[in-house]
């Protein structure tokens, strides 16, 4: 049994406004909502068209037809519940920092996410325009490393320009990323699908790394963000190692 | 203007069984149209809502609605083009040369066929149960790599049976990439999103390399395959470098 309100109140979760105004997300499937349980974030509803086998009053069963209406997905699955965005601590400071500059695709985020978790980088930082992490289709694709990972959308201005450690860009025309020791210290910042980093921010960068192409450069589509993200993260990390 | 039966022909075109009885593929959109073309793969049609300057007489033109018809777009682009499938000169035997061993996303396949693009690597070996690398999907997402990289479908036990140079493995609880010194001349297999290398592949490996992984390893999901890859041919590509 589920309510108007309920239903209207999930819906507009599907925009990041409603999103903010609340401080929920939704995330669909029993996989995925019980990492985000394990991970211990606060359970607002959970929906599902299965036996409930839990008598706390968040939990409600519903017909397949109701599960249709508040559901984002083409084909939806057996449940849906909705989670308060999970509690970081703030701005942490050592390791390093992934900063995304506008990243637009919510599949590309998803991937970079799970990179994150991965490599153990505990902390994404996003500027404003960057696709919100809460994006129904974000959710689906990270699963629990959206618990792992603190993602933080700041201004990237503000921020690198009090930055006093190695700030790396992935652009074209750098420095052979090959040829460049990452420090263990340092933010990496990787810039939109089509754009790449925006001029302000290419200003503020240290170090400009390019990731080597060895086919034909006249031709060739430029790599991926989520797989130039990959490469420059497993650099960094096994410079450690080294 | 459009006939019955080339709508017939392409729309048969989505599906591999008349792929292959025709050799034919269709792409979508001017861009990826005209890559294929520069990279001299052989037009067998094009359609264009659009005026057409060219004369000759595998261009036409054709309404929006007849457009729609022959599309495999949600929202077709201004043109829809046929190819005869691009010829190689079979395979090759030098270099890094990259197997997939059940990939079945075609994202995932397209992304791959960019990587190799990028690293210079001009031959993709797939097992017969991979993705077809002509499905729409795939030709969208790869523009004119598609015609840069010789994609070959076969049996990679006969094949790799056959190889008398290292056959690595990206698998889970193999040794650090970052310790293995990737040769030059060798094979690099990457498997299945879900069940990774098959066990008949995997007796046939000479290296069994992992990407090591900083997070919490209770938890963290898998590295997406096409990310993998990323890092397996980046890593491969440095040592030439260094």
């Amino acid at each position: 049994m589920i309510s108007k309100s309920q239903i209207k109140l999930i819906t507009s979760l599907s925009r990041k406004k409603y999103r903010d105004q609340h401080g929920f997300f939704s995330a669909e499937g029993p996989k995925v909502i019980s990492e985000f349980i394990e991970e211990g974030l606060d359970l607002v509803f959970l929906f599902t068209t299965e036996m409930l086998k839990n008598q706390s009053s968040v939990y409600h069963q519903i017909t397949p037809a109701e599960l249709k209406k508040i559901s984002n997905l083409t084909t939806p699955n057996t449940s849906l519940a909705v989670f308060k965005f999970p509690k970081h601590e703030g701005l942490q400071h050592n390791g390093i920092r992934l900063v995304l500059d506008g990243i637009q695709d919510p599949g590309n985020l998803g991937t970079i996410i799970r990179l994150c978790d991965w490599f153990g980088v505990t902390q994404l930082i996003c500027s404003k325009d960057t696709v919100d992490c809460y994006n129904p289709k974000v959710v689906q694709a990270t699963m629990g490393s959206l618990a792992r990972v603190e993602i933080v959308y700041t201004d990237l201005v503000t921020l690198l320009e009090a930055v006093n450690v190695p700030i790396y860009g992935g652009v074209l025309g750098g420095v052979s990323l090959y040829s460049e020791k990452l420090m263990q210290e340092s933010y990496i910042v990787v810039g939109n699908e089509g754009n790449g980093i925006s001029e302000e921010i290419k200003s503020l960068l240290t170090h400009k790394i390019t990731i080597p192409q060895y086919g034909d450069s006249q031709k060739t589509e430029s790599l991926n963000v989520a797989t130039a993200t990959a490469i420059l993260l497993s650099e960094a990390m096994r410079l450690t190692e080294t």
